[in-house]
């Protein structure tokens, strides 16, 4: 196994065992329907939970306004891990060039203009700007299921580039929106462990960009605004399966969302990573889902 | 309804009886829970006679490698409907000058990179440089589902940026593949019209790009290797529902997959738009989908 690390050992046995198929890209892999049954299986039991809980189930496509990305300050905090969406726009003659630099293996990406379209890079941010307006008495509260992109090639199959994400948001009064950040941690925790998966709940940050982000980071972890549930997979650092962010008045101002008072509301997100989930569940259970703990199938229903 | 079309409106309607959600860019738009269940009956109807007939399942991402839809020419073919990614990739101060170009309204695209990614625009494309090398006796069968991307920004609900397909595909032996084909075109029709949906199968032709893709688009129609099951609802030309493509041996010689018998192999595919689907019922039907007929109902388990 000389030269190879143990993420990419992990991966090439998710390929091997018939999880996940190769594409040639890191971090961009098909999913059987052996694998997608776990992914499935877990996003439901979070759905249904939600939908207990009275939430509006939404979903958007994998493409959203860039200018909603640019609003909501993303291109500040987070730009190396946005993927804009660029078309060709050109006539006949431009048609004739783009394919002959193409063929003369030039980089042709230039030829292409950018589009009003990014790839999404969390559930919720087409979300907030669909809540412009007055919330009902109470707030609101949805479930979403979504594609997400990140840019950041990696051989650990548990950081991808295209992945699923199932969020619930809530946004509302301050003190029912912390609320329920914290009553989703314990729910979290205990929907995991019943699983099978020793996760512990940390205090956690996101990885803003560069030498302005080393501040950024240290006030989310003081604020306590962002926890994350990990587990030790095969990354240097513990998987986060679940994060659960409290964003205060951040996106309510930006999009001018009120509670009935005339406050702005407080918006707060719980998401789980889907592969992460199914990726912790093989290596915490086995390679072979059907010999896993029987609780564990009965719950994900495969 | 001065200066509003016949789509525009429909559009509207979606919006207004809560199926769709608006997100300000044409062709882009948010899913509720309402409209989700017509897409995802009819998508488990189609998976279920597929793999009644023994197909593997399978899903791709909404990005693919670009390497991949150059092999297949698809920049040749459809340049104006594609959609590469694009992401940043420099350092602290390329990401100062980014901001300002940003603040100051510039077009800042140029300022990123073209990435090795381009947006899904077909459910089977990622399938094929999967399949490279020997088959087993008979070929394969898959289904897939995949988000798709086409750069065409309309104001026909009909005509997505961003939409859900469902394809089937066959990989085998010439006779065999033409065979299946034929049998997906009955398959099709039968389904749809037990859904209560008039449509028509006809010869169809992909939009070839330019003065050169005149003579595809003619060759094409000549050959009879696309049909389309169609049906007016609001757009000049009757909406394509699903598709059904005979690529002959196009794809295994650009992907090198070979039969049993170590000739090329022929693929088809056929693919249901998931959203025209559900529109098409919605426009049949009427808006209220809890007032359809009870066996459209109950086929789609809704």
């Amino acid at each position: 196994m000389t030269g190879i690390s143990e993420q990419q050992a992990l991966t090439r046995a998710l390929i091997d065992t018939g999880y996940w198929i190769d594409t040639g890209v890191p971090g961009v892999y098909g999913r059987t329907g052996r694998f997608e049954a776990i992914t499935t299986g877990f996003d439901r039991l979070v759905e249904q939970m939600a939908a207990e809980d009275g939430a509006e189930i939404r979903r958007f496509p994998p493409v959203m306004p860039t200018s909603v990305l640019i609003e909501a300050e993303y291109m500040q905090s987070f730009p190396e891990l946005c993927g804009c969406v660029h078309s060709f726009e050109g006539d006949e003659d431009g048609h004739a060039r783009l394919l002959a630099s193409i063929s003369a293996g030039e980089d042709w990406s230039r030829q292409l203009t950018g589009a009003a379209l990014a790839l999404t890079p969390a559930a919720c941010y087409p979300l907030y700007p669909t809540l412009r307006g007055t919330l009902p008495q109470g707030g609101r509260l949805v479930s979403l299921s979504s594609f997400i992109f990140r840019h950041e090639p990696s051989d650990d199959p548990a950081r991808l580039q295209s992945f699923q994400m199932r969020e619930n948001v809530r946004i509302g009064p301050a003190d029912e929106v912390a609320q329920w950040r914290e009553l989703w941690m314990s729910r979290g925790v205990e929907l995991l462990e019943r699983l099978g998966l020793p996760v512990t709940l940390e205090v956690a940050n996101d990885p803003f960009f560069g030498r302005g982000g080393r501040m950024l980071r240290a006030n989310q972890r003081a604020d306590r605004s962002k926890f994350e549930i990990c587990l030790p997979v095969v990354a240097e650092q513990p998987t986060a399966l679940a994060s659960f962010n409290y964003h205060r008045d951040k996106f309510s101002r930006t999009f001018d969302i009120r509670c009935a008072d005339g406050e702005h509301a407080h918006t707060a997100c719980i998401g789980f990573g889907l592969e992460r989930v199914a990726i912790a569940l093989l290596h915490t259970h086995g390679l072979d889902c059907a010999s896993w703990p029987r609780e564990v199938r009965t719950g994900l229903g495969i």
